[in-house]
């Protein structure tokens, strides 16, 4: 039996951009981050010039973005914060893709603590199929999957030309969006979710 | 022979998100979507919670995008901008695919007028293969040969994980993305591309 993919080898990571809306944004985004390293264990990051690039298994992606968004929710103390996220498995280089093989996904249980931390959030997820099994090219079905399970735990809050929105805690979002996408990629091997919250929006309330 | 299909019916649009982190945002959001107005022709706004959905075809689409966020740089007035553009084609429905036919793109020439408004952006683009070519089923094959052009036009800056960096005009960065997206379109029926725009950020220089 071969040996489970590292998320290293397996590409198994994420990119995060905060961008609070307030002339406070520098001190919001960097004590935020100050604030995540404390979950940061199994999570590498990187602060590039668009996006922090945050490697590691998903459970430790989970956790970290839980506690950065959150961080920055607290420190944006009512101002308007959005966050995009970004995360990709099965593709471990950088714009190549070096694996050729069978899709991968571990089982370990995936949740979040509550946070307090109310959020819209449009969510995109894209099963790309390099790789995995022909069967799978109707790439449409573990997206609709994933949609029924986002209506199971009531995070449904409409459709969008090409988003699903999704509302409620930081955490029970997160944790749906890591699943699906972890879930999906045991029969498609690169699989990417795009994920964009809006936090305390002056707009969100008239518009729901 | 077959019609062209219409943007709408072939769903041709994109969600665009305008993120400037000022407590003047609001006037800054409002006074952009007002300026873009004018070259709204060919186009169908509907803001939503998180983001807008735009309806066009490609040429009107790019035309948008670009006065957008040009007005929005120019009110931002130096302080940090964050863009979010989300493109999509060859799914019409919202979260369901209707279509099921052969990839489809015209080839109208895609330009764009510059801006002087200088951004980073990070870039990746997902043909989704769902009623294509088997032959596409190389996907990472398409994503090179746009990457090739970004070199070749000069605004390619660097590859990150799960996105190559752009750097260059506004209007540059957008007609590559649109073109490139159409264009991987010809062959594959479903293409997203997202495209994250950091503009006069303080890490910016640093981070280059």
């Amino acid at each position: 039996m071969e040996p489970s993919p590292t998320p290293d080898t397996y590409g198994v990571g994420a990119r995060v951009a905060l961008h609070p809306m307030s002339s406070r944004y520098v001190d919001i985004i960097l004590g935020a981050l100050a604030d995540a390293e404390s979950e940061g264990n199994g999570v590498t990051a990187t602060t590039g010039v668009v996006s922090t690039y945050l490697g590691g298994d998903e459970a430790s992606l989970l956790r970290y973005l839980t506690a950065l968004i959150a961080a920055a929710a607290r420190r944006a103390d009512g101002e308007h914060l959005a966050v995009t996220v970004l995360l990709s498995r099965g593709c471990p280089g950088e714009v190549t893709c070096d694996l050729r093989g069978a899709a991968w996904a571990s089982d370990a249980p995936l949740t979040a603590e509550t946070t307090g931390v109310q959020a819209v959030a449009e969510w995109s997820l894209y099963p790309l199929l390099d790789g995995g099994d022909p069967a799978a090219s109707a790439h449409m079905e573990p997206i609709m999957a994933a949609i029924d399970e986002a209506r199971a735990t009531g995070l449904f809050d409409g459709s969008e030309h090409y988003a699903t929105r999704l509302r409620g805690d930081v955490a029970d979002i997160l944790a749906l969006v890591v699943r699906t996408w972890r879930d999906v990629g045991a029969r498609v091997q690169h699989v990417v979710t795009h994920l964009s919250f809006s936090i305390n929006s002056p707009t969100q309330e008239a518009s729901a």
